[in-house]
């Protein structure tokens, strides 16, 4: 497949997960919506239904959505590490775009929301007890439950090349979802389970660039956390995957 | 397949995704139910799965139930333009029915409820925050992921001909009744997500039409957004979808 | 497949669905248990699931669980007429045993619990609004939804002779759960949502004999609108399937 | 399957199931998360989609992570009794490493808890009514459905020699998850659902050597019936099975 096709598979799975995963948490946070207060399970299926629906859409270029995804398969030998960073820049730049999209799709939202530092959470991640050490400990090991998922759970298993790696169903992509939201009500209790930079990191600068009214800063200094702590738990799972008798 | 199998299957699976669907919103909204106060994610796995009964049900003729997925495929060329009206008559037509069938199902609710005027958010959608430009985006972009995700996702990718669009198993129907969940916990919050042309019309025809007691006005001022809206997400991602390296 | 065989199947798989649905209701009203107060979601995917459960171990006799639907077959000339009363018994028995079993799950809750009287609703069905005929309707519509989707949906089309309708993998019976998770979330407020003679009338006789402590009226003057209402939605489905263009 | 590779397949599904299982009571219970008070769905539909994600990782060995399902297996001859005590070993062995890792995930948030001796939930179950018999039998029911629903359903029916249980697809494991998470909603509000004697030995364990913080008693003297009640729930279905006319 061509780095232009990757490009634009990846960018238009990557927007379709972060419009809806941002909009879930604005649909929960702003006030004037219909699922406001709506809880921590609403988030969790709202996640997981957009990583459905990113994931299938995406089929074409194998659906990473996530710089966590590509590293564990490029290290397994499943991905050329010269597409590595083309899968970077779509995952990037989609979820920069979903994060607007989501923005417009709340804008009369933002608009009347009447506690508009707390906004910064519909975008990105943070931690409920600021620690370094087990802020990156907790996203470590989230990445590592789906990345080692992902390698090994029939139906899903990473084909080499990468691509399609859920099959020609909707049924593997159903699969990722039911694990990204069984990741999310287990593990995302401390940080809000970023395990994706890209989901982070997008997000984090549409934030500090949309015109939102009375924004908080983006916090920038607890953002290395959420894309370091993922890597290297794709990175863990990918050499644990090595390591097993497969 | 005749136009008038395809009525009479659109008609049928259109009216039971609206009864469910007006039904789950009855049995949250009503004060003498079980699920009085359910809450959001109640409403959107009621919608959810009632996207899955329906769909099933209308297998034979592709299941649109939606005009606005039906003007997507015409634009994708997978359906005729000469059956478009067909298709419209009976999700029209369905979705009128269905909502008097969920009215009958609720009838001594409706009877004994103590805040009438409120019932009108059973039969058909309404804005938090009244605003036409971002209430229009809104169900644009909410309606383009659907018809977007139709188009491409494997498993549910529609058919030239336009049927049966989500195969012969459940799984497609599962599929397409996620995506559904997924927009109404991500997208729903400001305009209750029409998404579908005929899901409000219907039932805010019906709406106008039972002898509710005491009821509200049907707010026609509002009425062609849910209409227009969604007929242009359709649009805009059957365009995408030409233009994609399919 | 022998009488005996139907028999012994569809009672333990009616036993297992009574088991778990009686089962969650216990959890969320009973004092002294984990879910106490879970609410309607809740009940229905712990009804949905039970229909899971039970449905996928009975598919050696096509999984019925539900004298509606043996009807609804019948009549659909899917099942022969003599094998209906052999259904109807193993139904019957199974629900009446799996209720028991769900009681002794709950022993002790049943033992401490402060508010026996309202214990009957574990057992069986009751409207929120005593009313006749539109409770009946209310089941009538419920268990057409059911019935006219067993017939209709891909996947799970009842075949000739009956068995097994959900066919061999997890898929079909994970649809029908769907479908009754559906039915509960939407067409359940009024009556609880019996759509099933034996689910109600088996429980109902068990609730009478049980030695539960302070027990209240087992409501006999009621417990005809749940068989009588699911009975005539079935039959109702089964002529409209043998009326359309299938 | 070698001996070694069985222990290495069941210790990492029951480690992931675990962290996963853990992971969600830590996110409701303890109170700096983001998941605080949020109920027994979604402590259920945790332990579902953690079945889902670590039965599926350890496929190759039959996803038992198991001893009562071991048992079940081994009395029903699909299993060989010489393996028994090595997927024993690998089920109490990845149950206590899950836990560990649940504790690290939530480090920060142990620390920070201010009601310290109810942390023990987070770990293993306990009854809400001690109660000997009745307790014993809740577990034994639990269980019995669980094994009953691996030996007799389609898709997930355990082939001979054991391995692999679930089939190749997503599909088997989203069964199994959808039983445990309809299990817990039903039978889960008298003592926790352990139904599973690694899944509360191996934590409690975990619970008596960890450094937490004001920790209180690991309830040595009710720990053994989630071990027995387990394993006879296992045996009698398993002895049904064998009487059954499968």
């Amino acid at each position: 497949m061509s780095n232009g096709s990757i490009f634009v598979w990846e960018t238009l799975g990557t927007a379709i997960l972060i419009l809806l995963g941002a909009g879930v948490v604005a649909n929960v946070v702003l006030k004037n919506t219909l699922g406001n207060g709506g809880g921590w399970l609403l988030i969790n299926f709202g996640w997981g239904f957009a990583v459905f629906a990113g994931a299938s859409v995406a089929a074409p270029s194998g659906a990473h959505l996530n710089p966590a995804v590509t590293l564990g398969l490029a290290i397994s030998d499943k991905v050329e590490w010269s597409k590595v960073p083309v899968y970077f820049a779509g995952e990037l730049v989609g979820a920069f775009l979903g994060a607007v999209l989501a923005w417009a799709a709340y804008k009369a939202q933002f608009d009347t929301h009447d506690d508009l530092p707390n906004t910064r959470g519909i975008f990105c991640t943070g931690p409920t007890v600021p620690t370094v050490p087990w802020n990156l400990v907790t996203e470590i090991i989230g990445t590592f439950v789906l990345v080692i998922w992902i390698l090994l759970s029939p139906g899903a298993k990473a084909a080499e090349g990468g691509v399609p790696q859920f099959g020609n169903s909707a049924l593997g992509y159903a699969a990722v979802a039911f694990v990204v939201i069984g990741i999310g009500n287990s593990l995302g209790g401390p940080t809000g389970y970023a395990i994706n930079p890209a989901r982070d990191l997008g997000p984090r600068i549409a934030y500090a660039i949309l015109p939102i009214r009375d924004k908080g800063s983006a916090e920038w200094g607890y953002s290395w956390i959420p894309v370091v702590g993922p890597l290297v738990g794709g990175a863990l799972a990918a050499l644990l995957y090595l390591a097993l008798p497969v």
